[in-house]
């Protein structure tokens, strides 16, 4: 059913009951002391999605550098001889080459090559990986399969909590707390640094595309002091808390797991074929191999108009006549580039470079098109 | 660390940014439109918290019916010849004499026989069960099974969401509505009822203890149309839109997995050893041979004083030389009892009945007693 429909009238936030079962982060009073507006639930957890405005905090972003909470990007831990096993039977993409230092973006699928999350996989050692997942428990996953196939490893959720710093000046003032052999890691890549006498492990990553990195707190008790000591750091270049913004992660072409695929999707089909590698001993692999050609796929797709509506739930596109040819899962009004910028599953009638379509939303249709790349 | 005590000074609610990864419901709509003030996050979906107050909620689901939309018990399916046998793969609890029109409830456990789920299993024949998840992806630890053990079933969730008619005039209310074999059945089975031609399950189950029903209802696009003719039949009945009640289900001894228990305790610890049958080829049955007698386990706990503030995060309970002794899960004020009923993990040490402790609140400590059963 066309679920959009039904919730045309709705809200677009709401009243959120907080219980345990809701976690916070090591890091939440700073987050809330820093004025978080909204938040999400991501695993289970706290995930801040505004602080100024979703506009604001994005230019913000692009000039300066913003400290994210990003602990809701929980680790599962895998650690044991058979570690590298169990996280190859998850994903198709090879990891045999992967460097100790290195960092993976890995779709993982099920037996039917359907997506089940699209985590950041982190290696620490030859035997012990992180995988820092999107908000689905993959965790349970590993843990069956541990035990079914009776695999020497241990697989838990570690006491680590993500904090983010992010955008240009980001590398400055890395450079300032830890120096350049930290500064000047390559792209998801990964190094260490010492917070009280605890080895923490920093990688170059985030998910936004003004550049940035990582830190895997160690402890929570160690949260905010950590917060704090990089906001002191960054006073000077206009450090801000902030978060994963809405606008820039569609113009630099980032996916949400949940939001622009789900289990309905393949990987081929979230545009993540070159992920995938025939021969590995994934266990979607042979029903991966019958799925190389999709008849729909991720588009970036410009919406004509004023700035859209907050998109609630999927939109649904049609062609001229009708005929549904696609559906839009994530949009948002771009102010540097002068237009709405989104995210959509295209069918193949309608997934090629100027294509347009009709794209329905609550306020109304809007013509789309789309794109051949995303705008960052 | 003490999270309890980071998130002193944080509100009790906040603002949820919605999109399309947090589910709304078939019933979203007229759950608005009844008035809910308030919703959680489970299984990535929409669960109302609150209509009028959680008090004035709790005092007519005691003496009226009301309606509940809890989609958010999501249903995973498991069909094929081998079902039974993945489900007895997942839970301690032996299944082999369950009937087929039969419903149970299962912990699920790991192969630590640590807790991943608390569901209510639903036997739908010999080869076909729905278990109906409290909120984590058990889904995943289903599929992995499946895959890894070379099972012959399928996994999924299908298109199915519960709706829940509870308290003591849901009798009245499904015997107009569905007639005297329907409304007589008995505690934990399930008939079946038909809407626009369409078969749907009906349990008698529902999380209050006030009685009532669960109607599965088969496909999304029935829901308005089921949830409306409810709702029109009970209208002398005083019927209200609903949820499970955060006073109700204290004094009524039901559990909320992610709350009460985790990932960190055993069904013995949860005080669900009853449930735990030792020979079954639940995949956790060994660790859980090892457990059987815990050190500390949940109990009904009577806080002293005026009502409790809302329970944002776990509270710490120590004993009178300030020794920790137990940690407080849920609680609320209880009109009807005049008193504050609260569920505790507690050491063995202060887990009898009359035990006295101290709960440590951010309104300050006060002190409990240990009961030795719940209220209602």
């Amino acid at each position: 059913m066309d679920l959009n429909a039904l919730v045309r009238d709705l809200p677009m936030s709401f009243d959120l009951s907080m219980s345990p079962r809701l976690r916070v982060t090591p890091f939440t009073p700073r987050v809330e002391a820093a004025g978080a507006k909204a938040y999400t639930i991501y695993n289970h957890m706290m995930l801040a999605t505004v602080f100024r405005s979703v506009a604001e905090d994005c230019a913000h972003l692009k000039e300066a550098v913003q400290i994210w909470d990003v602990s809701a990007e929980r680790q599962v831990e895998i650690v044991g001889p058979d570690a590298a096993k169990l996280v190859q039977y998850s994903t198709p993409r090879d990891i045999s080459r992967m460097a100790d230092d290195q960092c993976y973006y890995i779709p993982t699928v099920d037996a039917r090559g359907a997506m089940t999350n699209d985590p950041v996989l982190n290696k620490l050692g030859p035997d012990r990986f992180w995988v820092s997942i999107a908000s689905s428990d993959l965790l349970f996953y590993y843990k069956a399969l541990a035990i079914a196939l009776n695999l020497d490893v241990q697989v838990f959720e570690p006491d680590v909590h993500p904090l983010a710093i992010q955008g240009p000046k980001s590398f400055e003032l890395v450079r300032r707390l830890w120096g350049d052999a930290i500064a000047d890691l390559r792209f998801f890549r990964h190094g260490t640094i010492e917070f009280n006498g605890r080895k923490m492990m920093i990688a170059r990553s985030g998910w936004s595309v003004q550049g940035g990195f990582e830190i895997y707190v160690d402890g929570a008790e160690n949260g905010l002091g950590v917060w704090d000591m990089i906001v002191e750091e960054g006073r000077d270049l206009d450090i801000h808390a902030g978060c994963p913004n809405g606008i820039e992660r569609i113009e630099g072409g980032l996916l949400s797991y949940g939001n622009d695929m789900t289990l309905d999707h393949s990987p081929f089909e979230a545009g993540l074929g070159k992920y995938v590698h025939a021969g590995t001993i994934c266990l979607g692999d042979e029903a991966l191999a019958t799925m190389t050609t999709p008849t729909r796929q991720i588009r970036p797709v410009e919406v004509e108009g004023p700035p859209l509506p907050a998109l609630r739930q999927w939109w649904s596109i049609t062609d001229g006549r009708g005929t549904p040819c696609g559906t839009m899962s994530s949009a948002a009004y771009s102010p540097d580039f002068g237009t709405n910028v989104a995210i959509a599953m295209m069918n193949n009638s309608h997934w090629s470079q100027g294509d347009t379509a009709v794209v329905h939303t609550p306020d109304g249709d809007r013509a789309i098109s789309v794109r051949d790349r995303f705008w960052l």
